[in-house]
């Protein structure tokens, strides 16, 4: 996946692209220094094996062959069983020794209780440094003439073209899973966290059910959505409504508040169409009857009665359970992309950028997380670059909880995450800040 | 259009629904006062004859055939005339003696400079009570079984009921339009503003391009947002994706910075795809050569070249300039509709709902209008019942401007608004307010 961002950034600074025409913004530099890229990405449903979206497009089907963790982890063969053991569930950092992420960014992931064999979330982080040069070629920048009714050009700005990079990269990544999919048989999905920094801008693009926030003097920012059949409810709608052909005669793409039953048929039930935000009347009619595009709630949401995440790269061939409906027609790769000046205020070391895969965020709320982040880094000199990483281990442990009668449990009682749990810690103004 | 809405919220409240399943609020109590309902509707390309929208279902065809203003400036023929007299340009309100709007709520409206025959805004307001009774049929409360995978019911809010009672509104009368298209070869349509005021939220439900927004304190608070080929570029464009045969091999759904030309077959462009925020770049193709399907910016931003609109009612036989092609399929007939929560602040007499009609928008931002309510309402006594429409008058007017030598202009010398200007000033906290 970081290849796919890198390569589009890369193009886009580089000749073949050439500068975008008339630019509001003064151009890009010859040689710029793209960024800290931080994705834990997690795979999905159906279980796949690991290191599938952020390995190297070279060795793919030797890299899938064998399970890996993050290279930064460092990992010795033994080092690399214990983190696979779901018995003790160990929390596992970058060794304090050696060379540091940048920026000093902490990192700490541990494997699940045993959902899976191995732990599938995966992460990467990489400075790549692209070199631009101006266009000699690419689109003319006049206005055209003898084309009556156009209207002046748009403008396009340096941030919407790094955000169309990066939309780009996540579209070839997933086409690129399509084609090793027919060459090796190769299964499975995942969502993605990705941030890019660029020319003081940090960009955090998101397709599932990871998160972001920035923590900043406390306050919360919140830097992404998840996709669910909830938050997309009105998208999955739409498209069953325009392409009734993809519900095969078996689901409808009404959502009605519970299960309509035959003997209802005329009467009068609630419902909420794709353009509706409300509930209103209508009159139950047979094709009522059928399964729901949609239906459940929260962590429960699914769409065909298969997926609970509607975003993400790959699950090309995953089927409606017990059917031949593909559901891949009802995600998207696409990933919603925001952006965050880093020029526009002043930050302190105690500013952070916190991402999470589902495993955190499950059991751990925003404002849980920012008391964690207060708490953590207040017990460290504000210079000490291992802050971070204290803090990626913090938020691992107080989600994963620790072993008791009944399972994990976190202080309160409440069942820790049995689900892998990865989280980057990113200072925005720390001793290795991008100043 | 208050017909409409108002016979929903009935249908709501009354016999035939019965209280939705598990509702979590208190029930709807027997009999409530619904709303002011206040919408100035704004008739749309074609150029549609006057009183469409809010005309009551009798008598349609006979109330089309003549020329009518809001029963409540309570007109004679005299002052029809003059309301339509497109040099002088009077501002027209509510007469200071008689009946006021409900909550002492003040309109002023003016006819446009010549751009059509007759003002093609129109308005109304009603106080209107409505039934209900408890449920004795409907949809059983009993969660259904045998039926595995069925999740728990979902909990519908009595603002969901509402909002879907107000979106069902604006379908159906779009689809009472469509069947007067063809009984009475009525053409053309209009945007949508409507405010209803239930059990203490007020709920504000806008398709088009009119806006409100609410001055509480100095501060503003925007309660709509337009509906226009730039804010809906994404929804048009999946549309024109999903269904290549709504663009009839004249369009593309495709976004480019300016017209692509023949010459550039093979070369490289910016594009943005319906999925996309960002720009990245593609290889010109043969497709990529025909009209886009949104094109322009701004007031000149447009749908297949033609409309510049994209919710409303009616406009069923639209069709593009010098084509068969039918644009209906891109207009959606469904509101966004936001939620006021009056009992959440204490309002004080000066805390108003602007609502206005892209006349006053055009040329007034949300800033002046604010700052206009501060110095006209600060001019009256707070139990004045004549400061709202005072009010009203001041932003219609400071929209027109004054005639000279080149049109109508505004102290700044920049052209006023030619358009029709319609404005509604409902206060929060007034004399007559709904406490």
């Amino acid at each position: 996946m970081l290849n796919r961002v890198r390569s589009a950034v890369a193009h886009l600074v580089s000749s073949g692209g050439g500068p975008p025409p008339r630019p509001k913004s003064p151009d890009l530099p010859n040689a710029t220094s793209a960024p800290p890229a931080a994705p834990p990405e997690a795979p999905r449903s159906p279980p796949a094996r690991a290191g599938s979206a952020s390995a190297a497009p070279r060795k793919i089907a030797e890299a899938r062959a064998s399970f890996s963790r993050p290279t930064f982890l460092q990992l010795s063969p033994g080092g690399l069983r214990r983190a696979d053991d779901h018995a003790g569930r160990a929390v596992q950092s970058p060794p304090d020794t050696g060379r540091r992420l940048p920026w000093s960014t902490g990192y700490a992931e541990v494997i699940n209780a045993g959902k899976s064999r191995h732990n599938e979330d995966q992460a990467c982080c990489e400075v790549v440094y692209v070199e631009g040069r101006r266009s000699v070629s690419g689109a003319p920048r006049e206005p055209s003439r003898g084309q009556p009714c156009w209207p002046l050009q748009k403008e396009v700005t340096h941030e919407s073209l790094v955000v169309g990079a990066i939309e780009n990269a996540f579209q070839l990544m997933d086409e690129q899973m399509a084609r090793e999919r027919r060459g090796h048989q190769v299964e499975g999905g995942c969502c993605a966290l990705v941030v890019v920094y660029l020319l003081g801008k940090v960009y955090v693009a998101n397709a599932g059910d990871s998160r972001a926030i920035i923590v900043r003097n406390g306050e919360i920012i919140p830097m992404s959505q998840e996709f669910t059949p909830e938050t997309e409810r009105q998208r999955l709608q739409l498209l069953g409504f325009l392409k009734p052909e993809l519900l095969g005669g078996e689901f409808t793409h009404l959502e009605f508040p519970r299960r309509v039953q035959p003997k209802e048929l005329g009467q009068r039930m609630l419902y909420r169409d794709q353009n509706m935000t409300g509930w209103a009347y209508k009159k139950i009619e047979l094709e009522d009857l059928r399964f729901p595009l949609v239906c459940g709630e929260g962590k429960k949401a699914r769409v065909m009665a298969t997926i609970g995440v509607t975003r993400g790269l790959g699950d090309h061939n995953l089927r409606v359970c017990s059917s031949t409906l593909p559901i891949k027609p009802f995600l998207s790769c696409f990933p919603e992309v925001r952006v965050y000046d880093l020029t526009q205020y002043e930050h302190c070391p105690d500013d952070v950028l916190v991402l999470g895969t589902d495993g955190l965020w499950d059991v751990t709320s925003d404002c849980e997380v920012a008391a964690t982040v207060d708490k953590v880094l207040s017990a460290y000199e504000p210079n000490d670059p291992s802050r971070y990483t204290a803090l990626a281990q913090a938020l691992v442990l107080g989600a994963r909880g620790t072993p008791r009668d009944r399972g994990w449990r976190l202080p309160n009682n409440k069942l820790g995450s049995g689900d892998d749990i990865s989280v980057f810690i990113i200072p925005l103004g720390g001793p290795g800040s991008y100043s």
